[in-house]
């Protein structure tokens, strides 16, 4: 095997999985992405050779990867998140294989479920949701709104925070009940994590202060965080 | 910290996050669903209990759990996959903070993108899906086929596969198209493996021989997995 597309999870670097650890630790090349925790990077053999993938291009980075690959070196891509879950690893997988470079996918730990979990949000639980939907927000208005507002699960945005307002009226123009809970977790998982929840109706004015990387949840699981959090909070609400 | 609901990933055992591998390896207690690898659960130290659930009702694992937290021991509560995601890890959660247990959640790899992935399938892939659906297949019965049938995105169905014919039929009859392609993976990152590919109208009778756990894949990206197969077969689908 000579490229690993390794996924680095959601923020916390102790939410790697053993094998992409593993992987870094041994590695002769290291290409990361920005949002990937610098413990992680560092985990990486003093003598590699290690590349933000900031200063290139897609296609520079497929490149490299397979310039790499050619020469036997043994090369971890680290990515945000996991490589297959709005990662584009596909596309890096497709250049691998069209060059006929052997590779491997080391799967990572998506925010879809562990960005709402640090948040006490589980995206589907008995009698509240036994579905969820994924969506990216970073175009949208290729989003169909009249489909998600019918959805009975949980709908989670990716990349949604710049367009937060036009996604929730979006949703509740198309029939969502705009008391629907929601909310956005910005860097979920790290120390710098920040929670704002609220109703589909004003979540955007919650999370106005909230930065990037961010995640909306949209759905009656996010009820569930109450009954999660603090101890005094949970008397209070359980009682 | 006492109780950390920790999740074990898809089946290899070299998904586990690198936090839960440490936590079981501290552990005083470990209860463990059926489908953990075994490898996991020889990762606890020799004094160290360890229950398999498959004896134990939901209630009594979580009483198990309130009762050991009292007690201050270090408990690991291994689950297959991502306990939020069709796990009910929000309701051990529940239990535990109706008790006043302090506890952790600590995300495993979802099978929802890594066993796809294992199958050479990206869930979300540039130009074939920005979005994805998953849903449970226990009970198609409560399938809302009209609407899944609209989605342009990836539909994901775990525990499916008892009921194959029934799902397939229940999209198609609701208007997806019968050529939409489709891919079943069974045992999806372990050793025994098995995937069938075949279209909707198809996949119930190519899946027949395969056993549980499976994940029902249904959408564009399943055939991307043709692209990313062995160099032979490569080359032949490339040319």
């Amino acid at each position: 095997m000579t490229v690993h597309l390794v996924g680095a999870g959601p923020g916390d670097p102790g939410l790697i999985t053993a094998r992409g650890l593993d992987l870094i630790r041994t590695c002769d090349a290291l290409v990361y992405d920005r949002l990937v925790a610098r413990e992680l990077v560092d985990e990486a053999p003093a003598g590699a050779i290690r590349i933000s993938r900031e200063s290139l291009s897609q296609d520079e980075i497929d490149e490299l990867l397979v310039a790499w690959g050619r020469r036997r070196l043994e090369v971890v891509r680290l990515k945000g998140g996991d490589p297959f879950v709005f990662g584009r690893g596909g596309e890096e997988a497709l250049a691998l294989a069209r060059a006929g470079i052997p590779f491997e996918v080391v799967p990572g730990i998506s925010s879809l479920a562990a960005v709402p979990a640090a948040a006490g949000i589980p995206i589907t639980h008995r009698g509240l949701a036994s579905q969820v939907t994924a969506v990216s927000g970073h175009d949208d208005a290729t989003l169909d709104y009249e489909w998600l507002a019918r959805s009975r699960g949980t709908i989670i945005v990716f990349m949604g925070l710049e367009r937060l307002g036009a996604i929730a009226n979006g949703l509740v123009g198309a029939g969502k009940d705009a008391a629907t809970p929601a909310a956005v977790v910005a860097r979920g998982t790290t120390d710098e994590q920040r929670v704002a929840v609220a109703s589909l109706a004003t979540i955007a004015e919650a999370a106005r202060k909230l930065e990037s990387p961010a995640l909306l949840v949209v759905g009656d699981v996010v009820r569930v965080r109450s009954l999660l959090a603090e101890p005094a909070t949970r008397e209070l609400l359980s009682a």
